[in-house]
C-alpha cells in the first residue's frame, strides 16, 4: 500500500515549496491538484506521473469530495506515493481535514507537507509584517462569502489592531467593504489587494475600506488584507538607528565574542 | 552595496525550508538569527559565512532592536547577501516590520522569503486541518503574555467556530486557560500543545481547556491550538466514500477525460 502525501504548493513562486514538498512532487506516481496550483509547481511532476486536475471548473462537473476522498484510496492501493497538491497550506481553508479522516478510516498511510499559505507570499510581496507590533497584535485569517452576516464572520470584535487575511474575496470588493464598514471598521483602515502574490503576473493594490467600493477587481487567486499594517509608510522607529559603521572590535563592543563566529 | 533577505527558516525540519530560503542561506555572506531558530537550518550556512545568534539571552544582555537593525544596515555595506533569518515567518510576530523600516530609511535594497509558520507545522505534525469546515470557519493567530486582560487579547468575541493558534503560550498553562474560560469558551473545548514542530523531540499534547490547567510545560518553542479542530477524532464524514476500486475506464465516468493525463 502507498503513502498519501497532501502536499501544500505555496502561493505560486516554485521556489517558495518547501524542500521536502519538490521532493514528494517529483517522485509522485500520481499527483490529484487542485485548480489553485501554480503551473510553475505543475511543470516539477514527472512526465511519468498521471496527473488528476480535481478542481476543473470550466463548464465541468466539478468532483465531490466524495469522489476526491475515493480516488485517493484507490489510487494508494496502486501506487507508492500518491500526491494531493493543494495550493498555499493544506491545514488552511483546504477540505485536507476531510480527505484526512477518509483515509484514518480506510488505513491508508498519510502524511501532511505544509506550504506557504497566500497571506504569507502577499505580505512578503507587498513588503509589510502581518503582525506589525507598531500597528497590530494578532491576525485573523478568514474569508468572504457572499450573504454571510456580519455576525457569522465575527469581524465585528476584532477591530483595532488585529490584522484581516481575506481569502477569496470574491468578484465584489464593494460587497466586501460594505461588510467591513458594518463591523464597525474606520473607512480609513488601510487594505491591500494581493493578486497572484508571488508570481510573474502578480499585482497590488494599495486602498482602504472606504475606497474598496470602487475598486476594479483582480484576478484570482487575490488576498485581501485589511489592517493599520496594510501600508507602503515608514513608520516612526521607536529607537535611532545608528549610521555608524561597525568593524569586529565594534559588534564585539554590544555583542559577547562568543556569540560571533568568525 | 549588498541585499538583505528577511527569511523564514520554518519550524524546525530544514525540509521545510523553502527552496529559495535553502538558496540564499547557502550563499550568505552574513548571517544574523533568531534564538528560535534550529540547529538543521543553522547547519546549512556556509563555512565562510560569518554568523550572529541575535536572539542569545542566556543570562547576557540582549541586542535591542536598534542595534540589530544596525548590525543590518551596517552589513549591507560590506557584504553582497545580508541574511536575517527568523524562526517561522518574517511576517508572524517577528519584529521584522522595524527591520524593513530602518533598511528602507538607508535606502538598502531587501526581499523577505516566506517560512512556513509554527501553527502550519504543528497542525501538519499532529494530522489536522487549523480550519475543517465541519468545525471552524477562520483562525486567529495570536500570543499569549502575561498580565494582558482579556480585553486586549480580544479572544471573547471569536469563539465557537474560530480557532485560535496561541504562539508563545509561556510557562504558565493555567493562566492561558483562565484567560480562555474568562473569555467564555468552555473547558470541554480541545487544545492540543506542539512543542518542538517538525524537529526531531517533537511532543504533543492533546487536551482541553479544562485538564489544561494542571497540564506540565512541554519545552519552547510551543504552540497551543484551541479549538474544535484540535482532536484526533474522525468526525461524521458528510458524503459516503466508496470503497470500490477505480480502473481508468471508472474514473473516466466521473472525471472528463481531458482531466486526465497519462
Amino acid at each position: 500500500m502507498g503513502t498519501v502525501f497532501l502536499v501544500g504548493a505555496g502561493p505560486g513562486d516554485p521556489e517558495l515549496l518547501t524542500m521536502k514538498a519538490a521532493r514528494v512532487i517529483e517522485k509522485a506516481d500520481v499527483v490529484l491538484h487542485d485548480s489553485l496550483v501554480g503551473p510553475g509547481v505543475l511543470a516539477l511532476i514527472s512526465p511519468k506521473a498521471q496527473i488528476v486536475d480535481v478542481g476543473k471548473r470550466a463548464g465541468q462537473k466539478l468532483l465531490t469530495q466524495g469522489e476526491i476522498n475515493s480516488l485517493l484510496i484507490d489510487f494508494a492501493g496502486k501506487y507508492k506515493t500518491v500526491v494531493r497538491l493543494k495550493g498555499g497550506d493544506p491545514s488552511l481553508f483546504g477540505r485536507a481535514a476531510e480527505e484526512i479522516d477518509a483515509l484514518r478510516v480506510a488505513r491508508i498511510p498519510f502524511e501532511i507537507v505544509p506550504g506557504i499559505s497566500a497571506a504569507f507570499g502577499a505580505a512578503a510581496a507587498a513588503g509589510f509584517s502581518l503582525t506589525d507590533r507598531r500597528a497590530a497584535s494578532q491576525v485573523l485569517f478568514t474569508t468572504f462569502s457572499r450573504g454571510e452576516t456580519v455576525k457569522s464572520l465575527g469581524w465585528r470584535e476584532v477591530t483595532a489592531d488585529t490584522t484581516l487575511a481575506i481569502y477569496m474575496p470574491g468578484t465584489d470588493y464593494a460587497e466586501v467593504a460594505a461588510r467591513l464598514l458594518d463591523a464597525g471598521l474606520s473607512a480609513e483602515i488601510p487594505c491591500a489587494v494581493v493578486s497572484q502574490a508571488t508570481r510573474p503576473e502578480q499585482l497590488i493594490r494599495w486602498t482602504n475600506i472606504g475606497a474598496l467600493f470602487n475598486e476594479q477587481r483582480l484576478p484570482a487567486p487575490a488576498i485581501l488584507i485589511v489592517g493599520e499594517v496594510a501600508t507602503r509608510d515608514i513608520r516612526t522607529i521607536g529607537e535611532k538607528v545608528s549610521t555608524v559603521s561597525f568593524g569586529k572590535q565594534e559588534i564585539a563592543d554590544f555583542v559577547p565574542q562568543s556569540w560571533v563566529k568568525n
